[in-house]
């Protein structure tokens, strides 16, 4: 998956780079793919760029609704570094491929942001199911998408986000299903990882919150559900996104789904137990 | 509950008396009552005393196990005392009804085992749902047979226990039905608690582990189970009676359902985390 680091120009050695070094500049270089199964054990994240003058109610939606939209890490106004996250970490050219919004449309997917970086925007890196789901695998649990080799099924809830400015919407989540046994050890491993959503927000009855039908996800795959089985739900890094889309912001950046941030924090290191 | 404190010989001064401490001494003065909401806040045990020609065997059940037989305290052989539950413990009075077995039959209900009291026996004080429940209630979840006043309704699973000599059967489970919500919850709050059964051993799907009607428990009263909620079940400290019914043992002593040994160490100090 980082073999495009081998387009890294000439003279620059990236054999001693750590892991995620080396896919934040094989992104750099072009690599332009999912991140699933890149770098394991390093923490990747979900991406919001906001102008300033929206950053604030964005960072208070996070605030609000810290289940789906757990800020990992933040910009200063402008800049496009993050050194708690890598030192060397450009926003702008770290990620495999952007979507560039425009009142509410994808109007570009670029695989830098170059060209749109502004002094004005803020960056918000948020935490993303990955975390966890290499403890639950790390735990023997297993996951059925994984498995499958298909993307997690998500789906809109009718379980309301708290508002902050023009940010509102849903909650959307993932579901992965379990094994009741297997269920229970899923919420004792998720609840060690607050910052990656956590424990999760819903389990067994999906009608509850507002899914009519498991086997039409709305984002993502579909993966079956065993009679045996116990369909669990978490909040979702979808979410922000989403909130983006229906706030029909002037403009904004994210992350192209499944082509997050590498960044240099271990997933262990997010356990809070 | 423990009014018949009032029967201490006089001289006795019991208001300077821990709850817990005045509960076992209202026992030795004859109170044969449930211990549910005596003393809240102290750790209940379920009594289970065999000859030391079996209590190795089952010690080795306890060990092999520990969710529905987590061993909070155990006696020297020929003992009654045991000090790290209660200075001043004499389990030979101390609880307010004891059940007498032999061969696999209830001879005898006393409110003390003075008369039954032998040079060979081996105490074993198994933790107990009580506290697990104080931890639920704290957390502002509703236990449903609690608020109907009922006693909490128990099975029979198809979940073998792994055997050890003469002790084998099935697990026995307690269930509380909750919404989605608060069983992920409970399934936090009780994970806290290994020491009392700890997390649930399964939800969602009674049918899984051998129960054909929810409505129809082995044990306790029946609860309703709301279309809206998930039943959750916890390994259950009948377990241990059950196996010694089951071994039909020549001679065995255990507590009278409902009617445990309160101790003197706190719920709160059983919490892992």
């Amino acid at each position: 998956m980082i073999s495009s680091a081998r387009n890294e120009r000439p003279g620059h050695d990236t054999a001693d780079l750590s892991p995620s070094v080396a896919a934040r500049h094989a992104c750099r270089n072009g690599m332009a793919a999912t991140t699933a199964g890149v770098a394991n054990g390093y923490v990747q994240g979900n991406l919001a760029i906001l102008p300033e003058k929206l950053a604030a109610a964005f960072h208070r939606f996070c605030q609000l609704n810290p289940k789906p939209c757990p800020i990992i890490g933040m910009s200063e106004v402008g800049d496009p570094r993050i050194p708690a996250l890598g030192i060397d970490l450009d926003i702008r050219t770290d990620l495999p491929r952007y979507r560039v919004w425009r009142d509410g449309e994808v109007v570009e997917e670029p695989t830098d942001i170059m060209a749109h970086w502004r002094d004005d925007l803020v960056v918000f890196v948020i935490g993303c199911s990955y975390s966890f789901e290499e403890a639950l695998l790390a735990d023997g649990l297993p996951i059925r998408h994984i498995e499958r080799k298909l993307r997690v099924p998500m789906y809109r809830t009718n379980i309301a986000c708290t508002p902050a400015g023009p940010f509102a919407g849903p909650m959307v989540v993932s579901m992965r299903p379990f094994k009741p046994a297997d269920a229970i050890r899923a919420v004792q491993v998720t609840s060690r990882f607050p910052a990656v959503h956590g424990a999760p927000v819903h389990l067994g009855h999906p009608h509850l919150i507002g899914i009519a039908d498991i086997s039409k996800p709305d984002y993502g795959d579909a993966v079956p559900v065993g009679a045996d089985e116990i369909p669990v739900f978490w909040a979702c890094g979808v979410t922000p996104q989403s909130v983006i889309q229906a706030a029909k912001l002037p403009f904004a950046i994210t992350h192209s789904p499944g082509q997050m941030l590498v960044t240099d924090l271990l997933n262990k290191q997010l356990a809070v137990l």
